[in-house]
């Protein structure tokens, strides 16, 4: 197999590792040097697909199934089950993995899907976050395809201390891989927008977000619509929990990645969610319809 | 019922929205001024335990049904199972709910069960969480009681972007309950130790916590280790991904709380966790007992 497209991770310790078991993910890489079991079977992988819920996730997978022909009994197996946090469901050149809500857990497993990706010599794999989120001026159920992420802090970077120290690191998505997806979102008859836009990125649900509904809130409505307008003003368009660590984690590792999340709520208007759950099923699925069209594409080519 | 011991938030907006959808539990306070249903419901409530993942809650549940006489017929229900995030079980006074990895997923819900205590005007409720966690110069399965939460900069207390500026909130837990707690897990013959330290508390498992063996890693092992020794000078003898946001929100909240966890490998011995499944399983299992036998007491009496 060519390594040409192999995944170089920035870190040589793996390399003086015997063997690395992902302990979140309950797989076991018994011997770094030889791989092949991995190899054998996640190495065909092109698309790692990610998102908050493992319900989500095994919808993906069925939906994937159909659209992209790929041929299986029953419903798709979790691969992770015995590890009791995340799923990961295979479809085909495809995982779909849960990772839950905010970047604490999606940096968990994002790290040792990375080092699976590695492990396995997957060739220049693109990892996809698919998710829900609060949108900014935009229609509830408008998908947005992020450029740039911001954090909580409204600037354009992801914020980490390691070692005790404050790290900065750039926080944006590939520039080419996005116009690729939004180009999928983009039929008339979809009955949705589909835009390329900011994503603001905060780890908390309620204060990060400006939200006036949480156990705790210290500020007025009014310092809280001064602070989305900022945020408007500098191009975001929908607020979730994940981007800045992704974008940035994924910057470091060498891989291209996408963050596709629909909206649920205008908040420029309110911060409760009040679409039914019926309505709320179906935006989810918007961001699989992109997606599912982008993967077909990749494939076939 | 004496509204003596109801839980006062730190949000007066609360008081004016007439009902309050606490959407990742998939819980309607449909009238926030008359909350009769959500009290009979959980106004009896006494404490809160959480932990990292559904089973393990389950488990938890199942052991305290037992352990404190409680009767139910087959598999104890999950009450937030339509919200497809959490699971939340209720064992007479107690609930048991997931809050998945590190402090982003475990905020929300955080917010959402202080905010369903207050509806359900619980008196005087106490949240326990019950986790792993590594260890830092201690034999790994001894139980660390928190005191102190650091975060990533080895500081006691908890940032937070609010509203784009940082703010730093206190992060300890309750003095006395902690002493409390601490008591019951010190009997001789648990063949275990049970200990109150500081805990550090970080974002991110692997570049956050000065693992070696992550996707990303850019220093070295010397400087990893001088890392881990200057916060094993600070008190800190364990190490997980929850502690300071869980400490400065119930204390922003005015709620009593704990931290209770179990160490699985001794960082200062190497960053993989190579316990047998067995083990671990084990291991699991001692903060149930130290926590249930501090909620027997605390019926009691």
């Amino acid at each position: 197999m060519s390594l040409s497209n192999c995944v170089n991770l920035n870190n040589s310790n793996l390399d003086g590792m015997s063997s690395d078991f992902l302990y979140h993910l309950n797989i076991n890489v018994a011997n770094t040097k030889d791989t092949q079991d991995i190899q054998k079977q996640f190495g065909d992988v092109r698309v790692i697909c990610m998102g908050g819920t493992g319900r989500r996730m095994l919808e993906l997978a069925k939906y994937l199934r159909l659209k992209l022909g790929i041929s299986g009994e029953g419903e798709p197996i979790d691969l992770c089950e015995a590890g009791h946090r995340y799923t990961v469901y295979k479809v085909g050149p495809v995982l779909c993995a849960s990772h839950g809500v905010g970047s604490s857990t999606c940096s968990v497993v994002l790290h040792e899907l990375l080092k699976l990706v590695k492990y396995a010599k997957c060739q220049d794999p693109i990892f996809l976050r698919i998710g829900t989120c609060g949108g900014l001026g935009v229609k509830p159920g408008t998908v947005v395809v992020t450029k740039d992420a911001y954090n909580g802090y409204l600037r354009n970077e992801h914020e980490i201390p390691i070692l005790g120290e404050r790290v900065v690191r750039p926080a944006s998505f590939h520039e080419q891989l996005i116009e690729d997806i939004v180009k999928y979102g983009t039929q008339a008859d979809d009955g949705f927008e589909t835009i390329k836009a900011n994503t603001m990125s905060t780890d908390c649900f309620y204060e990060g977000q400006g939200r006036t509904d949480g156990a705790v809130c210290q500020y007025t409505e009014e310092q809280k619509m001064k602070f989305l307008q900022t945020a408007y003003e500098k191009g975001i368009r929908n607020i979730e929990m994940e981007a800045t660590m992704m974008a940035s984690l994924t910057l470091m590792a060498g891989v291209r990645a996408g963050d596709i999340c629909v909206t649920l709520v205008n908040r420029l208007n309110g911060d409760q969610v009040t679409i039914t759950m019926d309505e709320k099923h179906e935006f989810e699925e918007r961001p699989f319809l992109i997606v599912g069209r982008f993967i077909k594409h990749l494939l076939n080519n």
